[in-house]
Formats: C-alpha cells, structure tokens, sequence
C-alpha cells in the first residue's frame, strides 16, 4: 500500500532543492507544496553546497541547461551524495545535442543519481548515446506499448543494474525498476502531455518522497510519487468543463495533488509489482 | 479562409524553439501545445544550434534579454536561415536601452527575421531608432487608432520592403504586412494586456503556424495565428465568471486556442486583406 | 484609510522594474498588473540602469541568486536611489548561504533600500548575521505569535532605525515599521504559504504602491500593499470550490487583488497603527 509515503511527505515535509529550468519551475514548486514538502530553487555554482546541505532531496532537471547550471548540478550533486541526500536526475533532451549528452553522461559517472527519470526516448539515448531528434516529447515509434512492454523491461532492467539506481521510464504504462524489483504503473492519462511540464513535475514529487522515506524502500517510495502524479491526472480529468483546456488542467493536476490523501492513494493507485 | 492553418498545425504538430524570457516562457510553452505544436526552449549557445536544427520554427524574444541570450539568438539565427527554417523576432523593449538596441539591430542585419512581431513602440524604435520610455506596453499617444491606421499601414508596409520581412504590429487593430499584401485584423480585447505576455505568446504561435505553413503563403499563416489568438480572447471573455481576474482570464485564452478549431477560426475570424 | 493608495496605483500606472527569480515572476508580473501598475523585468548588467532610469519603483528579489544578478542589483540599486526612486528589497534565503548573506548586506550599504521585506527568519539572518536553515519559510520557532509579537516588534523598530528603512515582517501578524510609526496588520491567512510566491508578489505590489505614493506618507503605502495582498487572500479563499487546490487558490489571489477597489480595501483592511 503506497499510501503511506504520501502520509510520509505530509509529516515530515522534506526540504527539495531543484536545480531545473526556467520553463516548469513555478509548477514545479507548487507540485512540491501541493505534496505536503517544501521547495527550494538554486542553481548558481557559488550558492548551491550550502542550499543542498540543508536539503532532504535534490532534483536536478537538464531543461533550458546552461554551462552555469552544468557546473551547480555536479557540485551538488556531489555535496548530495557526500551527505546521503538521494539524487534525482531527469535528463530533459538528452541526446539532442553533445552539451546535454555529456552533462547527463558526467553526472551519471560522477554523482551516481539515486533515481533517474525520463521518456523512453531520454532513457535510451541516455543509456545506449543515440541521438533524440524527437525535442522534449518521446519519439513517435519509441513509445512504450503492449507490443514492447518485456523488450523495454528487460533494457530498463540493465540500466538499473549498472547504474545501481532506480530508473523511471513514464509512457502509457509507467516503468519503475532498480534491476530487482519492477514496478509497472497505469495511472496517468494522455491529456496529462497536453501541458507543460508533467515530467518536470513528476521528478520534482519524486524528490519529495524520497526526501521523506530516506533510503527506506525507495523503491516503492518512487513508485508512490509515481502513482500520485497519475492519479491526480485522472482526478483532474474528472473536474474538467465547457471551455477548460491545457492551462486549467495543468492547475487541476496540482489541485488534485494538494487534495490527495494516504487513503485516495490506496484506493485509486494502479499497479503491479515484478 | 485562415482555419486550414490551424488545422495544419494539429496535423503536423512542428517543434518551435523559443529562446524567451523568464517571465513568460510557460505560457508560450502552454500556448504552443494548446495550438497542437510542440514547444522546446534552450537559450544556451553550446547547445541552441542542435536544437535549432531539429526544429521546424525558431522564435526569439528579448524579454529579460541577457548577453550569452543575445549570443545564443545570433547563433540560432544564423542556423535557421541556412536550414530554411523560420525566424520570428519579438523585439521586447527595444528601445529602453543601447544593449536591446543593438541586439535587435543586430538580428535584423545579421539573421534577417522572417516575421517581426511588436508593439507599434516597438516597432518604431527598430525602424526608427527612437527611444522607448515606456516599458513593455506601447506609449500612450503610440497607439493604433482610426486617425493614425493609414499613416501607419504605410509605415509598417515601408519597413517590411526594406527588411523583406512580415512585419506584424498588435494593437486595437493588428496589422500584418509583407509590404505587398496586408491584412488589417480585429479580434482581441482590451482584457489581454491585463495579465503579461500575449505579446510573447503570439510570437510563439506563430512560429506554430510557420513552422506548420512552411513557405506555402507565410502572410495568411501570419494572420491566422494573430486571429487564433485574438478570438480566443474574445472565447475567454464569455467564459469568465464573478470574482475571476486576469490570472484566471490568462488560463481561459489558452483554453480557448486549445479548444480552437479550423471552423471556429474561420467563423470567428475578423480581418479585412489589402 | 489606506484605499486611496490603491487607488492611487490605478490612475498613476507606475512601471516596476523587478530584477527577481525565475520562479515565481510570473506571478509577480500578473499581481503587479492586476493592481493597475505595469512590470517591467531585467537582470542584465548590461541593460539594467537604463530600465531602472524610466521605471517608478525597483523590486530586488534574491530568490534565484546569480553573480550575474547580484552585480545587477546593486547598479539598478544605486542607479534607483540616485534617481529618487524607491527601492524594494527581498532578501528570499539570506542566511543559507555566504553568497545570500554577503550581498543582502552589500544591498544594505551601498544601495540603502526604501524597505525591506522578509519573513521572521530571514529579517533576523539580515540583521543579526545568523544562520538560516529553514529553506524559504520561516523557522519553526521563529514564527510571530501572541508570545513574541512584543519583542519582534521591538527588534523590527530598531532594525528600522539602525538602517533608515521601513522593515516589513510578514507572518501570521504582518508588521510594518520605521521605526517610529508601527502597523500591526490581520489581514492574510495560512493558506497564502501553501503556494509558492505570495512573499514574492507582495513584495512587488510594494514597489507598486510606492511607485505611485512617491515619498508622501510611504509607511501607509506600504501598510496598505500588505493589506491588499492578505485581504485578497481571505477574498480568494471565499472562491474556493469542491477539488480546488493551491494551483487554483494562487490565481484566486491574483484574481482577487485584479477584483480589488479602494472601498473594498478600506472595509476589508485590518491593522492597528502604533
């Protein structure tokens, strides 16, 4: 029951430092309180060791990256690991240009992320050095669907295990893996890419609730932030009107998390353990 | 009838690259997405090259303009037009200071932007080289009115002949002009200047429409992001309820370009070709 | 009566310039136009006395903290008091780190700010140079209450005094002072720290209000800023519908200070002049 680490975030309202980009922030932040934590925003080089030392969680989100913003996500990265913050890593566009593939390559070698987070197309690239000509979104042909399901399981599975990290594939069907234990994930719903930021978001909640349960059963602990996420997209759906679109849903969803509780989570999470 | 434009953005869904400011950046990401565009922002000059080249529509805007921003715009610029890719300028502010000046200056020599998009003060302190003193809003005594709507067309039409550019200049009555043909356009509301950035957004869903249009009659595409925009104001007007403001009027328009079709568009649409 | 300062705002239009974080300045962009005042935002060194020359008011926010920034501050600041300009400064964070403490200082000599505004844990870190370690809330422990309110007061008159400013404390009792005049101010309530920003945008509809006030009466215009944002917050808590949340209650904020008149905010302002 996954509830409980929703509970978790509530009680104890871990710190979450991001380091992210410029376009998701505000509803990265509010996500973040919406949960029940607290967000902290820093991506200058000369600030982010102290930022990060009284942190739970840091977040680091390669979207609108800059040189400044490399060199921040490896010193704390670095200080995180240093003193046992977990580290989530979501490599927004990796494999479009050589910049990004070799900051997420250098922060995978160097700080060793507690989860890494991305779309099929960012986790491949990622793992395998293809390119990504596909922009932000998953590449059409890349997508997770039941014809794929084991074979992208199976390449998931790999990655964990020579990462030794959590690894996070969001799609149709959700994958969580740490190469032993998988979680398959179906909440969430296609409108939920209609806006944006989800991704962002979702990393974002990860941090919350790892910076909750500590190195407690992570595993399920990202599984929950996962679930929650989703669930709140289907729940936002349910509130939507005459005239609403992408602006009042993405609202919605954050809505949906603030009002989310340990027992809404039980109910509607939708998952499998493997 | 401007409607297949549209509905060639749904269809094609082409990635806009915005090199924007911070202020606004969300917006215009969820504003490209509601017209069914895909949006990616990247403002670093390692990187902006590759995304450009991945991209169907590039669209610089110099809110919160900064000099690596500057840089990033030239680079950018440069790669669209070897690769055929569209170029919209929105030169926010020029005028306010040498550095804002220059750079649009700089753009305009150095890229040659496919459409320049600003306020009647805007676009007069780039032609003109005359000062701005008032902020992101056109001056008072600027404005597009029925006494001044001739003696500017002729003005707009000039510049848009020197630069051989589209030259797009919002207001009461927006115009939209290759020097050739012109489109004089009267959707929108008074409301869409209460909350910040329709300017920015129009750029962006413009980008949408070239980056959908290709080369195949650019002025008309022009036009049918400036009446997508300016209807959906209008659409967002009807939608707004007691005790609502501009924070929630801002969520309705893109609502509104997210519920837009190619038959709401050619319904709604108010424009008069010259 | 402090309606007439938000009346004020209304017809004078002032133009704030921000230089403020990447998180949450959208939020104070709206919040400043739905007040009747216009924003303006630049953190360039390179362009930021020039915007600062026409602007009515400077909003120094150090949310998001750059050196790049941090030398903008500082020119836009000196450049403002040159002019006869007000000046707002936000010391978001100060204490976390060396960087945060050393520039909120540096702010404090060489610029001289017209007020400061922080939460409890940040005016203390500013003033008495201790440690912060709370994020971007106030410390447990440090909050105003019926217990401390006394002695905080005192510690704000003479902070007030020691650096010529008015020294604004936000908390569950708002306090304003100079050091000799004293607000105590109800308005507001608990929901306001469950998005993220209200300390950001009240810090902007400061600059608005002073931007219109000039120097005649400043404490009051100040006092009635902090009114206008609390009484918009109690406002938009009467909006709050089934499913709503803290993405929706934010714009219902925004919303209401839009939706404000001087006759609501003389029946609605609550505080106590000492």
């Amino acid at each position: 029951m996954l509830g409980k680490f929703l509970e978790s975030v509530k009680e104890r309202k871990p710190l979450v430092h991001s380091i992210t980009n410029y376009v998701t922030v505000n509803d990265v932040a509010n996500v973040i309180l919406a949960s029940g934590a607290k967000p902290i925003m820093s991506s200058e080089p000369t600030d982010i060791e102290e930022v990060t030392s009284i942190s739970n969680a840091l977040n680091i989100n390669m979207g609108t990256l800059t040189t400044d913003r490399a060199e921040a996500m490896i010193k704390a990265g670095k200080r995180a690991k240093e003193l046992g913050i977990p580290v989530v890593l979501d490599p927004v566009g990796v494999g479009i240009s050589a910049f990004r593939s070799e900051t997420a390559q250098k922060i995978l070698d160097e700080v060793g992320p507690t989860v890494v987070r991305g779309n099929i197309t960012e986790i491949k690239a990622l793992s395998l050095g293809s390119k990504n000509r596909s922009g932000v979104d998953a590449a059409s042909g890349d997508e997770v669907g039941v014809d794929n399901i084991r074979e992208i399981c199976e390449f998931v599975d790999e990655f964990a295990k020579n990462r030794d990290c959590i690894v996070v594939v969001t799609g149709e069907t959700d994958i969580v893996s740490n190469g032993k234990t998988r979680y398959l994930i179906s909440n969430g719903c296609a409108k939920m890419s209609e806006y944006t930021g989800s991704g962002c978001q979702l990393s974002g909640l990860i941090g919350a609730f790892l910076g909750a349960a500590g190195t407690d059963d992570s595993i399920s602990a990202v599984a929950a932030a996962v679930c929650t996420l989703g669930l709140a997209g289907e729940i936002a759906l349910t509130y939507m009107q005459k005239g609403d679109g992408n602006a009042t849903y993405r609202n919605r969803v954050i809505d949906a998390v603030y009002n989310m509780t340990g027992n809404i989570l039980n109910e509607g999470a939708r998952y499998e353990v493997q």
